[in-house]
């Protein structure tokens, strides 16, 4: 399926092409206005893409609204263009002829994310149901490096995992880089990334398609790293909540989602709670501020408190391995990690309270060190939260951990991809017939 | 024109009836869904709203793309029923029969803004197009009293503001009570009004429009200060501008404007900027946090910081007399004085910096006392801003002041009220021609 895919699209020529859509209000739309069919077409596709496997022809015709023709024909022409599979009897079925279960397709179309962060590279595949069915971390401090460098580590990782992908009858569509910072999408540029040392880098030359082993149109983009680990909130998302999405790592980030769908702001910019200020006249931060979140709760910061170096000698690094350390040393009562860990907690409770005194949400998803850490962490931030959020009393905001860790970037990052495709299954589609172009 | 509206509302029952609007992420909707000719009517409606007396029959046809015959009969549906009115030859016009301008009547429906503040009380009614055509303010603390008291100075107010309003041919349909704090639309509550020291304080008995000497099912509702004044921004809603609004008064308020709507929040709280915090163990606030914004920059705060009290004995308190105590100070070279500005500005533009990093918005406007105060406290907000926020060397926000001062609020309330007649047409044409229902 994958060759007459690619000449298809390489006749259809740039339309599909990234580095292009520019940052908006909420997530990202397609550049050009789908056709009522087309829009039927997605909406069809959502409904299955929603229903996990538990939909059927009957279903998708009563939540779209549409008749039982048109929904039936709809189904039809997904399952003939590969996006869409018959899954077998649904049991909750009473009487007549049994009804078929739909569901996205579990080969063929997929999305890669990759991520690059401080001190670890990631990627992971996703099939179009947005289940991770490849991932990869390597563990190496990406700081010192030329960007070039860290780039092309990035992009062979990523074409290792669109090898592994095809092996497992996975064709990856596009890749969403995931970095930890500002970034201008448009222009694939980092404006500015403080913990990596990278400002005004341009890195679209450096993200060819086809260097990856995607099609040559595929689209790759940019985005920040926190707003891909808040794309791993499928319940989240499914259901419209509103909710800010605090990712930690060695810097903080955030994503804010206002009903289920992402608010990137101006530039593409918000959600930088990293960058709130715990302390007026704290320590002067990467990003030319003083005293912000970052110095106090990103995971240097906790062992730079805790008194131990950062790597910690002897001691692995990278994802999972610092929550490790600082756990242990919890548990073994160390009262300086004690308290760095609750300055660490104070500290996020301080900046998630600004964000719900501005926003009035109803939750807050800690996540990336903070999933593991979580357990230490969530009562020192909630009380700070109950003291420093104005509507605490009468709707005490719920504060909770993330459903995924440090992987959550690149598992968003890939999601990403396949989300333009149920998005707009249109291209797609009209790659798949070359009758309908 | 009045009785025959107001018998005909008194039969369509409760459908209009009031305190009953859910918080919602923007600002509210009507209840029901408006039918296709309800919703092509306001989006005629709008046009005309929005054309300031310079848009035509045929201009409302190409920007609704309705054809010129329904759009025409829309137009005559909405002069009939007394919403617009001709105003003559618009003078563009090359050839053929002039077209005759549209624009909303002067006369008629009006609407009611009442603001109860810490230290003033104020009304304003506006016509249908949103000119303020009736204003009065009431300078006394309102602290200590009972808040039953205060209702009913303010019901006093606001029905002697419908009576002048009737003497011009006005005829308010409803009224949106501004309050400094958390308020709860749905059950018409104050929820924490920490400068009038009101919480917990149901306010819906209290409210009766026919008091008020409005229609008995005329719409009356409570709204957070800072929400009215942010409408009364009405270039920034129509171009559908993001920007934060500050209000400043007593308190310090703010209102989120996501793409011309407001962002209310879950619970209708969001925006409140006074209580975010400058320093983490500075001041007690009476929001129950410490160090917030309001400490620092309202303007008894500002009074404390230069050793002055407050109110200050022989001089005039109230909207605009502090603000210009303070300039006369800073002009004098009073050194206490010149320090409790600095000190104002650099907390609001640490606290406006929070939500840049957050929001990733393109505009701040400062209001209340800080339209008076712009010269001294712009410059030193505006560098505080680009030391603070991440963003700020690529994309420096723009942060100005308010169109309107102290009087915002009321304004904006009023506003409120026509606003829904705008955006609905259908109730009102419906109780306007009886043989439609």
């Amino acid at each position: 399926m994958r060759e007459p895919l690619n000449q298809a699209r390489a006749t259809t020529g740039s339309s599909r092409r990234a580095l292009s859509a520019a940052p908006e209000g909420t997530v990202r739309r397609p550049a050009r206005r789908p056709s009522p069919r087309g829009e039927n077409l997605a909406r069809a596709l959502r409904c299955i893409a929603d229903g996990d496997g538990e939909v059927s022809r009957a279903d998708i015709s009563a939540r779209t609204a549409l008749n039982r023709s048109t929904s039936g024909s709809l189904v039809d022409e997904l399952i003939s263009a590969g996006l869409v599979r018959e899954v077998g009897i649904k049991v909750r079925s009473t009487a007549g002829r049994p009804p078929t279960s739909l569901a996205l397709v579990d080969a063929g179309p997929a999305g890669l994310g990759i991520e690059v962060n401080v001190d670890h590279l990631a990627t992971c595949v996703v099939d179009l149901a947005g289940n991770p069915r490849y991932r990869r971390v390597v563990t190496a401090d990406q700081r010192g490096r030329d960007p070039r460098d860290v780039l092309r580590s990035a992009m062979a990782l990523g074409a290792a995992a669109v090898h592994e992908a095809e092996e497992i009858g996975l064709e990856p569509q596009g890749m969403t880089l995931a970095v930890p910072g500002l970034v201008d999408v448009d222009r694939a540029r980092v404006v500015l990334a403080p913990n990596l040392g990278w400002h005004d880098l341009t890195v679209g030359a450096q993200l060819d398609p086809v260097e990856l082993g995607l099609p040559p149109d595929a689209v790759v983009t940019l985005e920040n790293e926190a707003n891909c680990a808040a794309l791993s909130e499928r319940r989240l998302l499914r259901s419209r909540t509103s909710f800010l999405y605090v990712h930690a790592g060695i810097g903080v980030g955030s994503a804010l989602v206002l009903r289920g769908e992402l608010h990137r702001g101006r530039n593409g910019w918000s959600g930088e709670v990293g960058h709130l200020t715990v302390e007026h006249d704290g320590p002067a931060c990467g990003c030319g501020g003083r005293g912000c979140l970052e110095q106090y709760a990103g995971q240097e910061a906790v062992l730079r408190a805790a008194g131990l170096p950062s790597p910690v000698p002897g001691t692995s690094t990278g994802p999972g391995a610092v929550s490790e350390l600082v756990k242990e040393r919890v548990d073994g009562g160390d009262p300086r990690m004690l308290e760095a860990v609750g300055r660490a907690g104070r500290a996020v409770g301080l900046a998630v309270a600004q964000a719900l005194n501005l926003l009035d949400i109803e939750l807050v998803v800690l996540g990336g060190i903070y999933y593991d850490l979580g357990p230490l962490i969530l009562p020192v931030v909630r009380a700070e939260v109950a003291s420093r959020y104005a509507g605490a009393r009468w709707a005490p905001p719920r504060i909770v951990t993330a459903v995924h860790g440090l992987d959550a970037p690149a598992l968003g990052a890939a999601r990403s991809v396949v989300q333009r495709i149920i998005d707009d299954p249109s291209d797609w589609l009209d790659a798949a017939d070359p009758h309908r172009r």
